[in-house]
């Protein structure tokens, strides 16, 4: 990215209201996207536990269902900040849209968050059902953001 | 690995007190080798703010702080599942020593896990020598483990 290129990129980043700090400035494009594919590793890795549950695949367990949960809300505020300018290409599916269409990629990430909320509320219940019925709104919001800002 | 040393494998997990769960189990070895390097890139990239303010590379900024010792605190829980059997080969540079020594493993998680909450609480102090300071006990903890347990 040139210098041009960067300028204008970090003044979309700041006006698109990403809340981009220094931090995206100081580290590297693939530093950025390592950070950024981690975090959503992790939340997949403790979903995925819920998910296995609300399958059958797993019995439930109270206990555990609270610890995947927090551990899941916890991850989905951490990838955000790592989409920083010049993070578009390289080793990742990220799509030109979280860049273009920020406002859009912002809600789906707040969409996330307070559906990872209230997963750590429905583990907290001790209900089955409601822990199944949130992992499917849950998942709808995972699947949200991937349909629209990242490659298949 | 084999039948005989899955077998042996899980026998020694279980008895160095990994407290490894069924999920270890169901996962394939690629994709926990790829949960743990998450893990561990969330707790460096946000480990590595407060450094930068322990150095004076960044300004101290006690939210911040906060918000990162919390994200490293967290972090320190999350690899460790992830190190089942069959996971000592492939994308890693886990040692031989991490399923040989399994105790003085488990002492290198649980070090690292008391100085990340006296994190949290060194950051939550406002004391910015606190912070500096028990950044450094911190960053112990994590080359204590390295040292034996990680490929230079």
């Amino acid at each position: 990215m040139n210098g041009k290129a960067m300028t204008a990129a970090i003044a979309l980043s700041v006006g698109m209201g990403f809340g981009f700090d220094a931090l995206a400035q100081e580290r590297k494009p693939e530093d950025q996207i390592k950070m950024r594919k981690g975090a959503l590793t992790v939340m997949s890795w403790n979903f995925g536990v819920i998910g296995a549950m609300a399958k059958g695949q797993r019995p439930y367990d109270q206990a555990e269902a609270v610890k995947r949960a927090e551990a899941v809300a916890f991850a989905s505020h951490l990838p955000w900040e790592a989409f920083g300018p010049g993070t578009d290409t390289g080793d990742t599916r990220a799509l030109p849209a979280i860049w273009q269409q920020g406002d859009k990629f912002k809600a789906a990430q707040e969409r996330l968050q307070s559906e990872t909320a209230k997963l750590v509320t429905a583990a907290k219940s001790g209900d089955a059902g409601q822990l199944k019925s949130q992992f499917g709104a849950t998942a709808k919001a995972c699947a949200n953001c991937h349909d629209d800002f990242r490659k298949k």
